[in-house]
């Protein structure tokens, strides 16, 4: 079946949540949000595309600080609400210079900082 | 530094996304939504509970089904807007019986369906 970026189900700004998963290693890099033109734009050049929501603009991931995301895979959740982006990402994925954003845990009642910035 | 659920970042309904992930795996299983009762009934209980946007309604994952998922580790983002949930997940973690949500790839313009139903 032919898929069509209209066929998603986006919320009441136009948007669909994307999860960003390193296509190797399997690590969670990041979430962030598409519309469907940026979906479009990410499937067309496979460079991941968001929409920034503080912007208002595309957000060509890693035009300015050179750590891009190549797509390698997307995929599509059941209740097709949510993208899975899996990536090749150069560098940190977190704009405060970590592989991850998800850098702090909070298992057992208080914030433990797992990483430190790569560059 | 103690990890107040309060300091998270909420959409205008009052909710935070989040990813649940294997532990083991890495395979990214589902994502789904946190009221800050939910954070906290999650940390307090280690069962997996999410907000049900559908039935407006606490749901603490596998209640019915059995299809557990047991917290092992939660870490938040640079952003403090959205939750990454390393679990151990008993069966599928779909309500279609699939391990994981993600289960259709889109990456060349056509739906393929990578899994069929474990239950």
């Amino acid at each position: 079946m032919s898929f069509d970026p209209d066929t998603l189900v986006y919320n009441a700004d136009g948007l669909i949540p994307v999860i960003a998963q390193d296509h190797a290693s399997g690590e969670v890099l990041m979430m962030a949000w598409m519309n469907v033109e940026a979906v479009r734009r990410t499937l067309d050049t496979r460079r991941v595309t968001y929409w920034s929501r503080s912007r208002q603009s595309f957000w060509i991931k890693g035009e300015t600080s050179g750590h891009t995301q190549a797509l390698v895979n997307l995929r599509v959740d059941c209740d097709r609400d949510c993208l899975l982006a899996l990536v090749k990402q150069i560098g940190p994925a977190c704009h405060t210079g970590r592989r991850t954003c998800f850098y702090t845990d909070v298992t057992e009642g208080s914030e433990e900082e797992l990483m430190s910035p790569m560059v």
